[in-house]
């Protein structure tokens, strides 16, 4: 089977943004809320955080589980990777996510300002200044034959999708209105031009399931 | 995460039977459709019987890519793995699936007929005369920390769910009623007093996909 560029798992208000306003250290979502976001996901037995026994194995355990299957190598934005803006002032900087990311793959961070490439766990981090298909080039070679992940955020994705270079698009819809912050779309609706939509209420949160693939 | 013991993707009928009578070598399902029962699969782009591209990428393509995620072993009765009944008359029978059978992993074959394994493409077939928590005990450990399949036919996944020895269950329940055959249950109800159940109808099939998880 051929190689997808695919969104998986990224959560979208009512109104469409993807992200609050105001990301830093300590907000790396902005004034939103990631526990309210990601309530849907954290329930799972399949919650790569989770951290005590238990959770459900319903139709949210299927995407949460999907999150890593198949998938070689991940691109992000800057904005994704950390809070910082502008050039590097020192490397001391290594994501948010401890000694052993999620990832477990190549993952290619789009910005201007070059570093060199480091490794947690079984992550590798690569920083790249491509355009989104040279980057992709990269990526998909990294990937050995596995699908690629675009990983975000919202201007990553955007960029992504104005090039028309992604197959396949899971977001969750919450019912939470943000009102101010990064945009993803007016609405669902936007895509249908070029993608098939599939809309499936999750049994167990709160959240509308939004499965687009190209036509 | 511990070992799972999981079965995923197996069809039945609205009236409780999961392949109907008569089985034999041009009717695998006796006189069960075949395709009206795995249409909701057959639509999906990850269906491992596909010839041409296409195909969906919604909710019914998770649960059929899903198939593979993470299992390292299948335990199969033999009126899964052939029509025959009784000693074997020689071993030219090698299961319906060709030379690349779709399950990758060891399988176990629970019989009073044993015979010798063999090896088909990716696949080796063992075959057991063991009681299911014998037979488990096996598969688990030919799985190397992965997930266990319990691939079916009806009665054997009955004795695993009589042995308790099930952690996980999708069922993909079709309208169309048999009438007859290998009967599953009288209701999903009857699993409830050991397992959770969340109902979820496919966006793009007729079915609707019943996931249990033990309580």
């Amino acid at each position: 089977m051929a190689q997808l560029v695919r969104v998986q798992n990224f959560m979208v208000s009512a109104d469409g943004y993807g992200t609050g306003e105001g990301q830093s250290l300590d907000r790396p979502f902005g004034h939103a809320d990631p526990g309210a976001l990601f309530a849907w996901a954290g329930a799972t037995a399949h919650w790569p955080n989770r951290t005590e026994p238990g959770g459900t194995y319903g139709l949210d355990d299927y995407i949460t589980r999907d999150y890593a299957n198949n998938i070689g190598a991940e691109i992000m934005g800057r904005n994704k990777f950390g809070p910082q803006r502008g050039p590097w002032e020192n490397y001391d900087w290594q994501g948010w996510w401890g000694d052993e990311p999620p990832f477990h793959t190549p993952v290619f961070v789009l910005t201007h300002h070059a570093r060199p490439s480091f490794t947690l766990g079984e992550t590798t981090f690569h920083f790249l200044d491509a355009s989104p298909k040279d980057a992709l080039a990269q990526a998909l070679e990294a990937a050995d034959g596995k699908d690629v992940r675009i990983g975000g955020g919202v201007a990553t994705v955007r960029q992504f999708l104005d090039a028309d270079l992604i197959d396949q698009l899971h977001f969750a819809v919450s019912p939470t209105e943000l009102g101010r912050g990064e945009r993803l779309w007016n609405s669902p609706d936007d895509l249908l031009d070029r993608f098939h939509l599939e809309k499936v209420p999750s049994p167990g949160g709160s959240v509308v399931h939004h499965f687009f693939w190209r036509k």
